[in-house]
Protein backbone atom coordinates (compact mmCIF):
# COMPACT_ATOMS: atom_id res chain seq x y z
CA UNK A 1 0.00 0.00 0.00
CA UNK A 2 1.11 3.43 -0.95
CA UNK A 3 -0.07 6.68 0.85
CA UNK A 4 0.51 10.36 -0.47
CA UNK A 5 0.46 12.72 2.48
CA UNK A 6 0.63 16.28 2.55
CA UNK A 7 1.25 19.05 4.85
CA UNK A 8 -0.58 22.25 3.20
CA UNK A 9 1.42 25.82 3.89
CA UNK A 10 1.44 29.01 1.75
CA UNK A 11 5.23 29.20 1.67
CA UNK A 12 5.77 25.37 1.82
CA UNK A 13 3.97 22.75 1.29
CA UNK A 14 5.14 19.39 1.65
CA UNK A 15 4.48 16.17 0.21
CA UNK A 16 6.01 12.14 1.26
CA UNK A 17 5.44 9.15 -0.17
CA UNK A 18 5.52 6.50 1.88
CA UNK A 19 4.83 2.34 1.12
CA UNK A 20 4.50 -0.31 3.37
CA UNK A 21 4.74 -3.60 1.72
CA UNK A 22 5.52 -6.80 4.10
CA UNK A 23 4.98 -4.92 7.89
CA UNK A 24 7.72 -2.48 6.67
CA UNK A 25 7.99 0.93 5.43
CA UNK A 26 9.93 2.13 2.44
CA UNK A 27 10.57 5.85 1.29
CA UNK A 28 9.06 6.17 -1.88
CA UNK A 29 9.42 10.12 -2.70
CA UNK A 30 9.28 13.66 -0.89
CA UNK A 31 9.53 16.96 -2.00
CA UNK A 32 8.43 20.77 -1.06
CA UNK A 33 6.42 23.05 -3.26
CA UNK A 34 7.55 26.63 -2.25
CA UNK A 35 6.39 29.74 -3.44
CA UNK A 36 7.06 33.32 -2.83
CA UNK A 37 5.16 35.92 -0.45
CA UNK A 38 6.25 38.35 -3.61
CA UNK A 39 3.91 36.21 -5.92
CA UNK A 40 0.31 37.05 -6.27
CA UNK A 41 -2.25 34.57 -4.13
CA UNK A 42 -3.27 32.94 -7.63
CA UNK A 43 -0.14 32.34 -8.94
CA UNK A 44 0.75 30.51 -5.52
CA UNK A 45 -1.84 28.24 -5.48
CA UNK A 46 -1.63 27.35 -9.26
CA UNK A 47 2.57 26.73 -8.71
CA UNK A 48 1.23 24.59 -5.11
CA UNK A 49 -1.33 22.36 -7.38
CA UNK A 50 0.56 22.17 -10.27
CA UNK A 51 3.26 20.80 -8.04
CA UNK A 52 0.88 18.53 -6.24
CA UNK A 53 -0.48 16.91 -9.03
CA UNK A 54 2.56 16.03 -10.84
CA UNK A 55 3.86 14.52 -7.75
CA UNK A 56 0.27 12.77 -7.33
CA UNK A 57 0.81 11.46 -11.11
CA UNK A 58 4.35 10.22 -10.64
CA UNK A 59 2.82 7.33 -8.50
CA UNK A 60 0.89 4.44 -8.10
CA UNK A 61 -1.16 6.09 -4.72
CA UNK A 62 -3.61 3.96 -3.15
CA UNK A 63 -4.22 6.40 -0.37
CA UNK A 64 -3.80 10.30 0.43
CA UNK A 65 -3.79 11.84 3.84
CA UNK A 66 -3.37 15.09 4.81
CA UNK A 67 -2.93 17.82 8.12
CA UNK A 68 -6.11 18.30 9.40
CA UNK A 69 -5.56 22.22 10.91
CA UNK A 70 -7.69 23.37 14.61
CA UNK A 71 -5.06 25.99 16.06
CA UNK A 72 -4.23 28.94 14.13
CA UNK A 73 -2.02 32.18 15.12
CA UNK A 74 -5.11 33.94 14.15
CA UNK A 75 -7.84 34.12 11.35
CA UNK A 76 -5.77 35.39 8.75
CA UNK A 77 -3.38 32.89 8.95
CA UNK A 78 -5.96 30.14 8.89
CA UNK A 79 -7.77 31.70 5.57
CA UNK A 80 -4.46 31.81 3.96
CA UNK A 81 -3.85 28.12 5.24
CA UNK A 82 -6.71 27.51 4.05
CA UNK A 83 -6.49 28.56 0.64
CA UNK A 84 -3.53 26.11 0.40
CA UNK A 85 -5.13 23.19 1.28
CA UNK A 86 -8.06 23.70 -0.62
CA UNK A 87 -5.75 23.36 -3.82
CA UNK A 88 -4.50 20.15 -1.85
CA UNK A 89 -7.56 18.55 -1.64
CA UNK A 90 -8.98 19.26 -5.49
CA UNK A 91 -5.71 17.99 -6.97
CA UNK A 92 -6.16 14.89 -4.61
CA UNK A 93 -9.44 14.90 -5.73
CA UNK A 94 -8.85 15.45 -9.54
CA UNK A 95 -6.58 11.78 -8.75
CA UNK A 96 -9.84 10.12 -7.26
CA UNK A 97 -8.59 10.80 -3.82
CA UNK A 98 -10.67 11.94 -0.80
CA UNK A 99 -8.06 12.75 1.59
CA UNK A 100 -7.84 11.06 4.92
CA UNK A 101 -7.12 13.80 7.47
CA UNK A 102 -4.85 13.45 10.77
CA UNK A 103 -4.30 16.23 13.20
CA UNK A 104 -0.29 16.99 14.41
CA UNK A 105 -1.19 15.58 18.06
CA UNK A 106 -2.31 11.95 16.27
CA UNK A 107 0.56 12.13 13.92
CA UNK A 108 3.13 12.52 16.57
CA UNK A 109 1.62 9.69 18.78
CA UNK A 110 1.40 7.67 16.02
CA UNK A 111 5.22 7.68 14.62
CA UNK A 112 6.41 7.92 18.57
CA UNK A 113 7.06 11.61 19.11
CA UNK A 114 4.14 12.49 21.32
CA UNK A 115 5.53 15.12 23.61
CA UNK A 116 8.14 16.10 20.83
CA UNK A 117 8.62 19.93 21.56
CA UNK A 118 10.60 20.05 18.03
CA UNK A 119 10.29 20.01 14.34
CA UNK A 120 13.42 18.75 14.59
CA UNK A 121 12.53 15.33 16.74
CA UNK A 122 9.86 14.64 14.52
CA UNK A 123 12.48 14.48 11.67
CA UNK A 124 14.55 12.44 13.69
CA UNK A 125 12.11 9.99 14.11
CA UNK A 126 10.46 9.86 10.47
CA UNK A 127 14.27 9.27 9.08
CA UNK A 128 14.37 6.42 11.49
CA UNK A 129 11.17 4.75 10.55
CA UNK A 130 12.39 4.88 7.55
CA UNK A 131 16.09 4.38 7.38
CA UNK A 132 17.34 7.51 6.25
CA UNK A 133 18.82 11.22 7.51
CA UNK A 134 16.13 13.92 8.74
CA UNK A 135 14.46 15.26 5.58
CA UNK A 136 14.83 19.21 5.57
CA UNK A 137 12.90 20.98 5.14
CA UNK A 138 10.63 19.57 8.36
CA UNK A 139 7.56 19.80 6.08
CA UNK A 140 8.82 16.93 4.37
CA UNK A 141 9.24 14.92 7.37
CA UNK A 142 5.58 16.01 8.51
CA UNK A 143 4.04 14.91 5.40
CA UNK A 144 6.09 11.85 5.68
CA UNK A 145 4.60 11.34 9.52
CA UNK A 146 1.04 11.78 7.87
CA UNK A 147 1.50 9.21 5.27
CA UNK A 148 3.05 7.04 7.99
CA UNK A 149 -0.04 7.72 10.32
CA UNK A 150 -2.22 6.67 7.61
CA UNK A 151 -0.51 3.70 7.11
CA UNK A 152 -0.91 2.47 10.58
CA UNK A 153 -4.18 3.44 10.79
CA UNK A 154 -5.58 1.71 7.37
CA UNK A 155 -4.88 -2.14 9.06
CA UNK A 156 -7.58 -3.42 6.71
CA UNK A 157 -6.19 -2.32 3.41
CA UNK A 158 -2.61 -2.67 4.65
CA UNK A 159 -3.69 -6.69 5.31
CA UNK A 160 -4.43 -6.92 1.47
CA UNK A 161 -1.03 -5.46 0.22
CA UNK B 1 -14.97 45.34 -20.41
CA UNK B 2 -16.30 42.10 -18.85
CA UNK B 3 -15.88 41.60 -15.25
CA UNK B 4 -16.20 37.82 -13.86
CA UNK B 5 -16.51 38.26 -10.04
CA UNK B 6 -16.72 35.97 -7.64
CA UNK B 7 -18.20 35.81 -4.17
CA UNK B 8 -16.63 32.21 -2.51
CA UNK B 9 -18.46 30.25 0.17
CA UNK B 10 -18.06 26.28 1.21
CA UNK B 11 -22.23 25.99 0.42
CA UNK B 12 -22.82 28.03 -2.21
CA UNK B 13 -19.90 30.13 -4.59
CA UNK B 14 -21.28 32.83 -6.34
CA UNK B 15 -20.52 33.92 -9.83
CA UNK B 16 -21.29 36.92 -11.83
CA UNK B 17 -19.95 38.40 -15.00
CA UNK B 18 -20.96 41.87 -15.82
CA UNK B 19 -20.57 43.80 -19.39
CA UNK B 20 -19.42 47.75 -19.63
CA UNK B 21 -20.36 49.15 -23.18
CA UNK B 22 -20.46 52.73 -23.85
CA UNK B 23 -20.48 54.10 -20.04
CA UNK B 24 -24.00 51.28 -19.62
CA UNK B 25 -23.53 48.25 -17.29
CA UNK B 26 -25.18 45.15 -19.25
CA UNK B 27 -25.77 41.31 -17.12
CA UNK B 28 -23.99 38.77 -18.76
CA UNK B 29 -24.48 36.42 -16.82
CA UNK B 30 -24.64 35.24 -13.17
CA UNK B 31 -25.03 31.66 -10.83
CA UNK B 32 -23.92 30.00 -7.81
CA UNK B 33 -22.02 26.48 -7.72
CA UNK B 34 -24.04 24.44 -4.81
CA UNK B 35 -22.17 22.05 -2.86
CA UNK B 36 -23.88 19.50 -0.25
CA UNK B 37 -22.22 19.26 3.60
CA UNK B 38 -22.91 15.78 3.05
CA UNK B 39 -19.81 15.15 0.64
CA UNK B 40 -16.23 14.97 1.23
CA UNK B 41 -14.79 18.14 1.41
CA UNK B 42 -12.48 17.48 -1.62
CA UNK B 43 -15.59 16.36 -3.73
CA UNK B 44 -17.01 20.26 -2.94
CA UNK B 45 -14.13 21.70 -3.86
CA UNK B 46 -14.06 20.26 -7.16
CA UNK B 47 -17.22 20.51 -7.62
CA UNK B 48 -16.69 24.55 -6.72
CA UNK B 49 -13.31 24.59 -9.15
CA UNK B 50 -14.98 22.62 -11.81
CA UNK B 51 -18.07 24.83 -11.75
CA UNK B 52 -16.53 27.89 -12.22
CA UNK B 53 -13.90 26.87 -14.83
CA UNK B 54 -17.26 26.05 -16.93
CA UNK B 55 -18.43 29.60 -16.24
CA UNK B 56 -15.04 31.35 -17.37
CA UNK B 57 -14.73 29.21 -20.10
CA UNK B 58 -18.42 30.28 -21.00
CA UNK B 59 -16.99 34.17 -21.65
CA UNK B 60 -14.10 36.22 -23.07
CA UNK B 61 -13.43 37.96 -19.57
CA UNK B 62 -10.98 40.94 -19.53
CA UNK B 63 -10.69 40.48 -15.70
CA UNK B 64 -12.01 38.31 -12.45
CA UNK B 65 -12.75 40.01 -9.29
CA UNK B 66 -13.14 38.38 -6.16
CA UNK B 67 -14.23 39.19 -2.42
CA UNK B 68 -11.74 40.00 -0.05
CA UNK B 69 -12.35 38.34 2.86
CA UNK B 70 -11.24 40.52 6.71
CA UNK B 71 -13.73 38.87 9.41
CA UNK B 72 -14.59 35.84 10.33
CA UNK B 73 -17.38 34.28 12.73
CA UNK B 74 -14.43 31.54 13.52
CA UNK B 75 -10.94 30.59 12.85
CA UNK B 76 -12.93 26.99 11.30
CA UNK B 77 -14.95 28.91 8.93
CA UNK B 78 -11.50 30.92 7.98
CA UNK B 79 -10.25 27.79 7.23
CA UNK B 80 -13.04 26.44 5.06
CA UNK B 81 -13.61 30.12 3.70
CA UNK B 82 -10.12 29.82 2.86
CA UNK B 83 -10.44 26.62 0.88
CA UNK B 84 -13.28 27.47 -1.10
CA UNK B 85 -11.17 30.94 -1.94
CA UNK B 86 -8.27 29.19 -2.74
CA UNK B 87 -9.82 26.90 -5.63
CA UNK B 88 -11.28 29.95 -6.69
CA UNK B 89 -8.51 31.48 -7.10
CA UNK B 90 -6.94 28.81 -9.34
CA UNK B 91 -9.67 28.33 -11.48
CA UNK B 92 -9.09 32.60 -12.58
CA UNK B 93 -5.29 31.20 -12.51
CA UNK B 94 -5.71 28.47 -15.08
CA UNK B 95 -8.06 31.23 -17.37
CA UNK B 96 -4.27 33.76 -16.96
CA UNK B 97 -5.95 36.06 -14.19
CA UNK B 98 -5.01 36.98 -10.91
CA UNK B 99 -8.13 37.74 -9.13
CA UNK B 100 -8.72 41.96 -8.00
CA UNK B 101 -9.72 41.67 -4.20
CA UNK B 102 -12.34 44.36 -3.08
CA UNK B 103 -13.54 44.18 0.66
CA UNK B 104 -17.27 43.77 1.67
CA UNK B 105 -17.40 47.57 2.48
CA UNK B 106 -15.62 49.18 -0.64
CA UNK B 107 -18.18 47.23 -2.53
CA UNK B 108 -21.04 48.52 -0.90
CA UNK B 109 -20.01 51.88 -0.91
CA UNK B 110 -19.19 51.53 -4.82
CA UNK B 111 -22.90 50.40 -5.63
CA UNK B 112 -24.26 52.87 -3.12
CA UNK B 113 -25.92 50.93 -0.82
CA UNK B 114 -23.65 51.82 1.64
CA UNK B 115 -24.96 51.30 5.30
CA UNK B 116 -27.63 48.85 4.35
CA UNK B 117 -27.75 46.49 6.75
CA UNK B 118 -29.50 43.31 4.42
CA UNK B 119 -28.21 41.03 1.79
CA UNK B 120 -31.69 42.34 0.07
CA UNK B 121 -31.12 45.47 0.24
CA UNK B 122 -27.71 44.94 -1.88
CA UNK B 123 -29.60 42.59 -4.43
CA UNK B 124 -32.00 45.04 -4.88
CA UNK B 125 -29.55 48.24 -5.92
CA UNK B 126 -27.28 45.76 -7.91
CA UNK B 127 -30.73 44.86 -9.54
CA UNK B 128 -31.44 48.26 -10.77
CA UNK B 129 -27.88 49.08 -11.91
CA UNK B 130 -28.32 46.22 -14.33
CA UNK B 131 -32.06 46.88 -15.21
CA UNK B 132 -33.10 43.27 -13.79
CA UNK B 133 -34.79 41.96 -10.54
CA UNK B 134 -32.78 40.72 -7.66
CA UNK B 135 -30.93 37.73 -7.96
CA UNK B 136 -31.48 34.57 -6.30
CA UNK B 137 -29.53 33.19 -4.06
CA UNK B 138 -28.54 36.69 -3.04
CA UNK B 139 -24.64 35.04 -3.44
CA UNK B 140 -25.09 36.37 -7.33
CA UNK B 141 -25.87 39.68 -6.21
CA UNK B 142 -23.03 39.92 -4.41
CA UNK B 143 -20.82 38.36 -7.17
CA UNK B 144 -22.12 40.86 -9.23
CA UNK B 145 -21.57 43.88 -7.02
CA UNK B 146 -17.86 43.25 -6.97
CA UNK B 147 -17.38 42.69 -10.84
CA UNK B 148 -19.10 46.46 -11.00
CA UNK B 149 -16.92 47.22 -8.21
CA UNK B 150 -14.07 46.51 -10.55
CA UNK B 151 -15.45 47.91 -13.50
CA UNK B 152 -15.67 51.43 -11.74
CA UNK B 153 -12.11 50.98 -10.27
CA UNK B 154 -10.51 50.44 -13.13
CA UNK B 155 -11.10 53.37 -15.43
CA UNK B 156 -8.13 53.48 -17.63
CA UNK B 157 -8.75 49.49 -19.04
CA UNK B 158 -12.47 50.96 -19.76
CA UNK B 159 -11.28 53.77 -21.56
CA UNK B 160 -10.18 51.20 -23.94
CA UNK B 161 -13.08 49.42 -24.68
Amino acid sequence: MIVFGIDPGSVCTGYGVVRRHRGRLHYIDGGCVRTSSKEPMAARLHKIYTGLMEALGRHEVDAVAIEAIFSYRSSESALRLGQARGVALLAAAQHGHHPHPYNASTVKRTVGAHGAADKGALARVVGMLLGRPPEAPSDVSDALAIAITHLSHAPRLMAQQ
